[in-house]
């Protein structure tokens, strides 16, 4: 079976590097373009050490891409909105892993992101790259959407609950421990060692952008509230959920819930053994893995469910699922280049 | 001014160990006593290698303390009630860092320590020791009992809301990253580094012990739910609370309601600034220190406001806030011994 | 083709577990059997979460072992040559991970050990199973003892100057910088979180084990010494190795002896780019992988040359080798199980 | 006795920061002026917000400046010896942290920093701000050059053998491992969370600018080689040197050393207990305080004795070891201001 040729514009930066490093994995795509403007001529290595022996791409600029089956679009938000129609021209498959095409709402847009949405005609093509909700429209999908790391882990933790139509009497508020990677390549005064080694530290108490993805997932019914610590971590995303559940559901109805609806999904591990220190998901285990692990705790006496879910932002939270969704939307086996297991310890 | 004699009966532990460093600088104190039964006979040294050239104290056993004027009791929560008799023997003041004299409601203490109380008689000569919340009743207090480290961090957070009275309308959850210390010294497999290193793993989702504490000087209002995770750093606590206030209720007024509170408390700080990188509460600039570092950020679509709170687990929440009482109790000026001020970076 | 049967002695440790890792991975091998004393009878994925959906294997008593193709033993030193002939009996290929069966000098292992080998007949059977400089010993090997982690460190740093035969002058000073993982499975205070996290301890100034290996491995000419320092990390080695060559000796000569030595192999990558964060070789990019990376700096003053090797000490310093080396012994592609290219970041 | 006015020119990197927080507790200073250029105007606590609640002051530019008693210049390399006649015209007494007034051979300068050094006729008006080897010549000195961090770990560590005039037959090789902090303030790729977390990376294997002080201050007799490594802390120093002492020499010779020349310093700390997971220097345990700890292993087989230093870098690698070098020079009590004993855990 032929491959398909992959370009990923971008690559220099943490989330195309890390589609890059899943697709040289793949036995289906053949990565032939990599971009970055910054670093063009230079060997991927140089920037991605990791694939030393792996891969022999250098880095070319954007303006000399040429046609391919597959651009995969790694570019800081607002861009691939902006050049969509000069992306099209090179490839029929389009992913994108920025924020652009994930909102819908026009309006949830324009709050969240400061501004009017640049391509709002192109919106109702692309599907939400979640291969959990989404996964029949995903199939032959030609435009994804890669979702957010933080709405993921968020998303993948509450859907059971919203799925089955629990009807929740109270707010949810979820916190998120994001590792540094999800802020991106580029150094700042915030991910300097010196000060973000050992920190923890708040860095959107409120108001966070991924809000507009779990609303627009999770529609309707109950208040969602998000707050964002930076962890100490580089990769990995552990988000608590507390969540209240009504009178007269079990434990055991809450089991049942998620064993319904993820009891067949190859990337989702229900996590729950009743002692041990590893008894609860922690994105340790996770890192370069495509897993969601989740689990939960229930308080029978205040109906308070905590939820928890670890991923590893950068594959499960961002280049992963871009490629499960691309598996499933190429009729594909979703599991192929997600194959890594993690490691312990 | 003579000083007091000091003995500290469980000192190779980090609680005992950390009373000792914080009073080894202390003008009004000479520690001359230290126990531990598994190391008596060697210096302090050998187990608190950072005193070196500061203490040639030798760990003695327990059988063979002789009278001073406070004992500090640092053992595993339920030894002190048990012989706390035998303490009494020894000096007129003591101080007690266990959970054994916190709780004054019998029926919680059976809840959250599962066994009845060793000492119920004894319950009403202890203070509780936070400073902020008893100052008064600490003063000339002969018995002062140490408040548990998450409990301070959340009951610091959340005390000039319910002080003044604010009417909040839905439950809070509070969620506590806790340092590898408040685990104490005894080697568990969940301690042993090659597990806990990198990892961010809850450890109580439901039902932490501390609730007794919160519910206890917070009370009747507003039910809380506490959450606590295992974070990678060996000190410090962040708490991150969700507290809804009531609809006419501007973050105005809940500055206002912290400053009241707090204006003049000496190791509490109000943090914020309007940007840059510490513009909320992180533990990591309070290792040592026995400040609290409280902040919040206000929602006003949802009223929901995020209160952070951040300390030294072992300083302002086990030996730091202890000894802050015993300056209050003793007339001292309260932050004797307490005045190191953190690093940065 | 069928697959080789497997079973891992002491599959619950770190070196049994990342062997179980690789091999569920690995086209050629079926894990049928895992062994743990302490944990019989309950599920691997209990140890090891990352297992989680991939292996559904419980573990058994040693007792109950029945037959199969490959015994892996991953006991504690000492363990393997005492009860060598026990498990001779299960299958034809035995792999130890242990120390038991590197050292072929009796007195060396006297020296080193402390203790006469429990089994020094057996000894010639073995190939150390180091395939950068036993690769023809190893084909048709049914006995593999698996080198030690920071004596291979050392060994693939220094090899290619031994091997050209290039005179060096003075001694050289090998210092390597060790996880906590290397120490094993077993809590000790020197592993407890609050102890090791953060630390740089040296822990074998002089005199370390490995110094047998790699005296065996690169004999006779130049007198090498170690220095072990653990170091915060949960993985990888760092060595540094200071070796002065003789008048005359360029750089570029040094170069030419690495790349003819090692410009073939698979998992050695000889690292050196001019400028950049990355132009020397790290542990952190080798998490989980089989490489090791060769760097070298010289200074032409001087003629020291330091040369630069990072290992995964779990993977490149334990079980990979040891699954590489077997890959060897069956005439299987070298890199069977062994293909994960590490993280960046 | 009246205060000592302090000017701190530059007092917005690390090392101005941590003169800053250690002059706040010294009882003879009063620090009046900070500068920043990028923040004049600001608190100083928007930049170092540990000294929250213990300074108001705030950044002014450097051309505000005024009379003082004391100018403290934290420039990057090479501006305090551009500019030293401005600076001279504020106040009698300068101290420079940079590295412009610590080589006294203008050759050995020129090769390090590469450039003429631009002031050479101030040089012989500097004292070398290390008073261990120093102390006589600070006794009212006026113009202190604060030592190098990696420096002051290495000299520190083979002093006494060279002062007793041992014969040492071999190359001494030594390796630092040094923490982010030491990179200063301003991000950069290599200083990128991301990139630096977990990671052990030689970032001078051959060269580094130290050894030029070095070998000024430990002159003569034996070649000593330096290969620096940056570690995850962000403080922190620890040197590891491999020293060969002659046939003849014992261990107890070389106890006798360093007893003899360091038994009455206040921060210089031998430690050496047989046993224990504290038996050799960790920087961890030195965290803002001024010790150097040092500790040495003898293989009498080899003659290798393995010297280990420890530092905080920012302390007695900068700050703390020029404060301390003020306080002699004034005549105080050498340890004002440097109480600090550090953390454990």
């Amino acid at each position: 079976m032929t491959k398909l040729s992959v370009a990923i514009v971008g690559a220099s930066g943490y989330a195309g590097g890390e589609f890059l490093r899943l697709a040289l994995g793949h036995p289906m795509l053949n990565v032939t373009q990599v971009t970055s403007e910054r670093n063009a001529g230079t060997p991927v290595t140089f920037v991605h050490p990791n694939l030393r022996g792996r891969s022999n791409l250098k880095f070319i600029k954007a303006s000399q891409l040429q046609a391919c089956d597959v651009v995969v679009l790694a570019l800081p938000h607002g861009h691939a909105a902006k050049r969509i129609a000069e992306f099209e021209g090179f490839a029929p498959i389009i992913v994108d892993l920025s924020a652009d095409f994930r909102i819908k709402d026009l309006d949830a847009y324009r709050k969240h992101y400061g501004e009017d949405h640049p391509a709002p005609n192109q919106l109702s093509a692309w599907v939400y790259g979640n291969p959990e909700l989404h996964r029949e429209e995903l199939r032959g999908a030609t435009r994804i959407a890669g979702a957010g790391c933080f709405a993921t882990s968020v998303i993948l933790a509450l859907y059971p609950l919203l799925k089955l139509g629990v009807p929740l009497p109270k707010d949810i508020v979820a916190t998120g421990l994001v590792g540094s990677s999800a802020g991106g390549k580029d150094p700042t005064e915030g991910s300097h060692h010196p000060e973000r080694d050992g920190s923890l530290r708040v860095y959107k108490a409120t108001g966070h952008r991924h809000l507009a993805e779990v609303e627009q997932e999770l529609p309707g019914r109950f208040p969602i509230h998000l707050t964002a610590i930076a962890s100490p971590r580089v990769r990995g995303i552990l988000a608590t959920a507390s969540v209240f559940i009504p009178d007269g559901y079990s434990e055991r109805d809450v089991w049942g819930a998620y064993r319904e609806v993820y009891g067949d999904e190859p990337f989702i591990r229900i996590v729950k053994v009743r002692q041990g220190i590893h008894r609860y998901p922690d994105p340790k285990l996770l890192d370069g893995t495509n897993f969601c692990d989740i689990g939960f705790e229930t308080d029978q006496e205040s109906g308070r469910v905590v939820v928890m879910s670890a991923i590893d932002n950068l594959v499960k939270g961002t280049a992963g699922h871009a490629l499960q969704s691309l598996n499933i939307a190429q009729g594909w086996d979703e599991t192929l280049g997600l194959e890594f297991v993690g490691l312990h310890p």
